[in-house]
């Protein structure tokens, strides 16, 4: 009788620590042995020349959400999850976003029923808190993080979610109290709408205005004003989608002061430039997202970032949006004018393989940090580790089986979301994911996918390790 | 038949990136397997309510090394590496250091001379250059190199081992080359001149001077200068034992800058205070170590520097002299003037417990931080890695199983060195090694010592991965 | 024939740059001649063993102003005018603050009606804008700028004035094109107002806990931030009212960068501190003011500021409330909830003595950085100079006359302002203004004020050459 | 009879503070009176459309300095105080340089000599120690400074003049106890030696490779130390000839810790770049000065820091070794090796309208600014103020009047230095000095020279103000 479901062997194991030699058995959809010449599985697969990592968690991504504008969100949990297993990730947490007036827990059974029967791999939910009213920070946001939402994104920016600086400490109370990890968007609305408004008057319309509308001040503000409100309310906060050196720098400087403060950034910010919305017509808008992709100076900025630990975590912030479309980039026509034009990229299987051949490909950061960057880190900022994010005996079995040297060319056609374009289109990578399990199953097989819509599971956070205060040292 | 050698069971497993409950089985000295209900083992050990742990890499002590002044290092490789053993080190990375005039080649016969049939745990050595001729930049050391020395000492301080600038730089440059770690002891010889004459000249020779012959700037000013010096060699380096703030706010530029720079910290400067050097009579000469310890601010900044990242690693700078000994502290008499007391602490069996203690369970890191920087980081650092410093399946079976809970007033009754003080007398910490295995075999058993001198072996190091220059970001 | 109409002899002089002995003659109330042995006045007055400098420019203090709380700004423009002219200081810019919803120009009326026929020295006024309208920044601010008010007041705090970003960016933006100077209040306005609902609710209402509803980073961040919109705007900013270390860290970074950000302090973060606050009773009201004072080493870094150059002008901020007074700090009883109490301390008359003492015969600053920062900055900050703030020839002849070795414990019997309380009381002082004129007039004559109310004149501005942005480098 | 020996009527007078409009009376050599419509003088001067500003003080600068390598200083006093006459600078403080084995003492007496009879504007001595003898520091410096030399210049590079860090701590101890100001010029000599030797061994010998040979962060290193050793020495220094962004930073960040750390630039890292050393065959050579002119980047960091406040002086720094001569720049001939050429570039007659023109004239600097650059800082920084630097009464009457219009393109054959090249031969420049006196005597009348060498007087300097370190604030 074998004596394992599956072993995966003759691969090369890393996790955010080490890398090594070993076989890796899984039983009950959980991995039950590492080691040397491991005993039969019912299940064999052979990792000879390929990396075995622990499954990618996509901490930052955009599925099934409708836009007060009237914008579609292309992918749902169906064609998201499978785009997102194609690319490595076994692991996604998007968003429940609430309305303005809507009850939290509305927003959050909403969003389940969004994604039930549909998932491919297993997902948790950031909570978006547009509306905190007493209700909301006195009740339904506290019985929401226990019931295993311990996170929740607060935006700075964006006129139907941004929150005010009181606002935001009652949340960043709330997150102190319970032990949730705040994601934080940091804008300055009102720079952005004053630029966005000269900008317009001055008949300047185009995709390419988006990057001025926004400069790198627009961000480093937030961000310096973010870490003040982490400070007053004593507690850790992540800041989300870091896109160069001033913003980096502001995190790097409350680090220094002792301060938790976290960064992600996204793959947009390591091979697009400004330069990309200057496309002719109306292609630059296929990479307008917030904050905008800056110059290559801001790029080495965001690698020296990712190489020297001051950032935590890498995530797709996938928004899926199509371009040919009336509810997508085209919201209001071809010549839609740059602030109209719904925000976001498409990334989410993208990301591994982006990171993978640009950064340890190209020898940039080491295999570890990739798999910390990845899979590891996310899970441990929003509570799912070492349950995901690890290797570790008794963790769900999600799993990505690498092939490090495959060349590709990415483009459009072979990717699997639903949106009629992506922003790498041509890019050349080494590297990409070629099996995948979630809990023992397998979900990408060489290529194809073998997982039916639903055998997803919504996975309850733990209040995140990394959300605690730092102890006082008298 | 006995699947492995050794099965420990019901142990929690930590690494410098995941923490889980599994067994470990050891064949061939080696970790052939982690998982769940292992087969049996020849010899079976029960960590129920215990960390198994890699065990500890200290990276940086002085073991049966003879000064020019005629002081007594009081631990050879016999009795260091039995203190270091029963503090759940299984690993030191002592110095082979030239005295000028001499051969390299023969410094390091000489070492190896001085550790044959002695260690009870493996064992590699640094180089210290004091005397950086042609002859050595250009064969001796690049030879050495890459015959398993990967790394070297460089003082910035002390008269019979500074180098300057210009010898500094060449070494550099033969690490860079040949891809070994750079570690510098910074601290500016000349000001550190300066001030002891002025204070002796005052007539104050007593212990408590030595930290005002030695104030912060002396530290910082070198640390600067010695991340000039890398920047302009294009090399990583690490600066060692690093006891405060200014000197970290320098590393953390050079950091925050894109550089590779390292840290160490050791436990004298999360501890001690230079209060300790101020006890009455002769006792501060205990605690006489350089840098100095410094006060509690510069205590904290270290704490936020080891939780932050911004260090990676902590050594314990074992310097073994005794105190009541004319080849020890009382090296001039029992009122030695500070200048000449013997510089260093010990503290091999210490280093563990201490950050252990001090660290995890006060909440300031977390377990794996503490495995990282205690284990993981130090054999990264100096090419042992994944042989050493890791949980990884074909790694050393280097172990060791540590009890979290035990309670324990520290005297230097109960350690193992060969010295007549600890400057931990009546630290009360909680958590202790219990059992530790080198290569599989048991060293320490329960708290007994069952291991022979000689067991241990010396360890070619790889060039070091993190010696690697960062690549150009165009 | 005498040849002036006053001579002023034997003094020392000084001005922002120089100290010497000489003479100063005074015809048709300008400064006619400096010269050794100048001929014969009309007036003669002995300044030997005396000062000579040019008379202060309190550039930052309230007169008569109403507020919507029902407080008593106690002092107007006859009362505020003669304590100044006691304190040495011979020209104020008080401000013309618009109610929301009135005309911008209407304020300016109102406060001409209220200063007409009182003043006894020349005054100009700043606006307090805080209602932004179209027509307010399209059209009314322009054209009082044109007419000589030409820098204006910003709040980012205080529910009746405060603006927004947006509204901050058009103003800044209406500054640059006509060429005035924006002073900012520094604080942020949520963050006050969620620690003050925090501390009422757990019934901290006494004075002491004013300083805990504002610390340090709630200034930090405001003043973060309104340099990030100077810099959109593209515009030179001063910042007023500076209390300590953090808010000067973010000034000096910011001057670093190339930018032209002005710094203001006040005799309040020089001598008091928080503990001020805590004086028994309902007694610490009488030194509730915002920004608080701080600490000792807040105080040291407001001095380094002061003589480092990174601060422009010391102005006094003075705001007349009565403390045993219903309209004064007792406004609500005399157990007025801190949040309650009217902001700001007198401080008018004892401005250049407290600098003069603390900062000239202390050895902090020297005779001529006293001047630039009470006089001559001041008056180039705001497009005075050099007809007021120096002793150049064709300039106004107001002028002090300093006893700098007089020997003066403050108290507030002595003081010439409407208020019953100083904050200074009992604080010993070297150097007193003996003798003041203003455009060659006597209004203090040896510690007599010899001046009728109304005598003062309002001073059109100009636009300051400081506003003016640097030119970009090529 | 005429009321003063000459009057300087209708201009327009500025000084570090103030611009205005006046005549100016001198009497015995000094000013007598400033006023408007001052009686007449014996000489009378018409200064309509003229600025009127106090005369130039020139405070490094080398004269008739011998090398040990055999190169000649061009200029001895006689034709470097014409020339800086010419360029409107009334004061000149070369240097006393001492070579090592020679008593101070003996140094002061030949450059005495060297000056005595030549000089046609006053001059003071600045004392170069090359060789801090027990004597020198002891008995010979302490004494010197008592005579009137109260500065003296140390520098970290050069092998016949370099100190090491404790002689530099020695020599800023005598500096605090006499109160006397050290020049430090910061580059560290053994990465410059490492370098060079580098490009050597490469071959590369040409003048451009002296840039390649000083990068930024030889002199951000050595910055730093000498910071270091001012801070613990506690006393003031001056960084001379700083050339860009990363010396810049350090001097910021320390006085933003409150430290009296001054700056000096010069107009070679104004207007000249890294890339006037590449000019073809030897031509670079002429530019070779220490540090090198660096890019554009750290002009515009140059210029940002004359306007900030971070610089305090600007002197020229003027070495006046001949471009075709064996003594000269071709020191080894037409290929003289860059490590060869003497160091430095000719500029004492252009320092004024280069920072005239590119300074004030740009909007970069104001007038007053401008004047306290180039003249009153320098004389208060070397105890020569109010004496010199300023237009006090009882100043000397050292003025120069400058026509702020006039266009002029710079040529050598228009100087008037021993020199045969200037690194500014094309450059277009508004504004230059039409008329210089001295004490009140004409020196340069309408652009003619009209002085007698050996007019010029040596002037012994106070110890300067701006050499206390600032009183501890408790």
């Amino acid at each position: 009788m074998p004596q394992f479901d599956t072993v995966i062997r003759n691969g090369t194991l890393a996790t955010a620590s080490d890398v090594f030699a070993a076989d890796l058995g899984i039983t009950g959809g959980r991995i039950a042995a590492i080691g040397a010449g491991l005993g039969s599985g019912e299940r064999e697969i052979d990792a000879t020349g390929r990396l075995v990592l622990p499954g990618g968690v996509d901490a930052h991504c955009h599925l099934d959400q409708p836009s007060g504008d009237g914008s579609l969100c292309a992918d749902d949990f169906e064609s998201g999850t499978r785009a997102a297993a194609f690319g490595g990730t076994t692991t996604v947490i998007p968003f429940a976003a609430q309305f303005r007036g809507q009850p939290l827990r509305d927003a959050v059974a909403d969003y389940h029923r969004r994604a039930d029967g549909k998932a491919l791999i297993d997902y948790a939910f950031h909570l978006i808190i547009s509306d905190p009213t007493p209700q909301l920070t006195g009740q339904d946001l506290p019985a929401l993080i226990r019931d295993g939402y311990t996170s929740f994104k607060i935006y700075m920016t964006y006129d139907d979610m941004k929150l005010n600086d009181r606002q935001v400490l009652e949340l960043l109370d709330v997150g102190r109290r319970e032990g949730a990890m705040a994601m934080i968007h940091a804008e300055n609305a009102d720079f952005i709408g004053w630029l966005t408004d000269r900008l317009l008057a001055a008949g300047h319309t185009q995709p390419r205005y988006h990057a001025e509308s926004r400069p790198m001040l627009v961000e480093r503000e937030a961000t310096h004003r973010a870490i003040a409100m982490a400070e007053l309310a004593d507690v850790p906060i992540l800041i989300v989608h870091v896109s160069g050196r001033e913003a980096i720098e502001q995190i790097h400087w409350a680090q220094g002061r002792g301060m938790r403060i976290y960064g992600e950034t996204c793959p947009q910010y390591m091979v697009l430039t400004e330069h990309d919305l200057h496309a002719h017509g109306f292609e630059g808008a296929k990479c307008i997202c917030s904050p905008p992709p800056r110059d290559e100076a801001n790029q080495a900025a965001v690698w020296d970032a990712l190489a020297g630990g001051i950032f935590h975590i890498v995530s797709s912030d996938h928004a899926p949006f199509r371009y040919q479309d009336p509810r997508g980039k085209m919201l209001h026509g071809p010549d839609t004018p740059f602030n109209w034009v719904p925000n976001g990229v498409p990334g989410i299987e993208t990301r591994l393989p982006i990171l993978f051949s640009e950064g340890v490909k190209k020898g940039r950061i080491g295999l570890q940090r990739f798999v910390e960057l990845t899979s590891t880190n996310p899970a441990k900022m929003y509570g799912l580790h070492p349950r995901k994010g690890s290797l570790a005996i008794g963790a769900d079995a999600d799993i990505v089986i690498y092939d490090p040297d495959r060349r590709v060319t990415i483009t459009n056609g072979m990717l699997h979301h639903n949106v009629d374009y992506t922003p790498y289109e041509g890019l050349e990578v080494t590297g990409w994911p070629e099996t995948v399990l979630s809990r023992g199953d397998l979900v990408i097989d060489r290529g194809t996918c073998v997982a039916a819509a639903g055998r997803g599971s919504f996975l309850r956070c733990d209040p995140p390790e990394l959300a605690k205060p730092r102890p006082a040292i008298a």
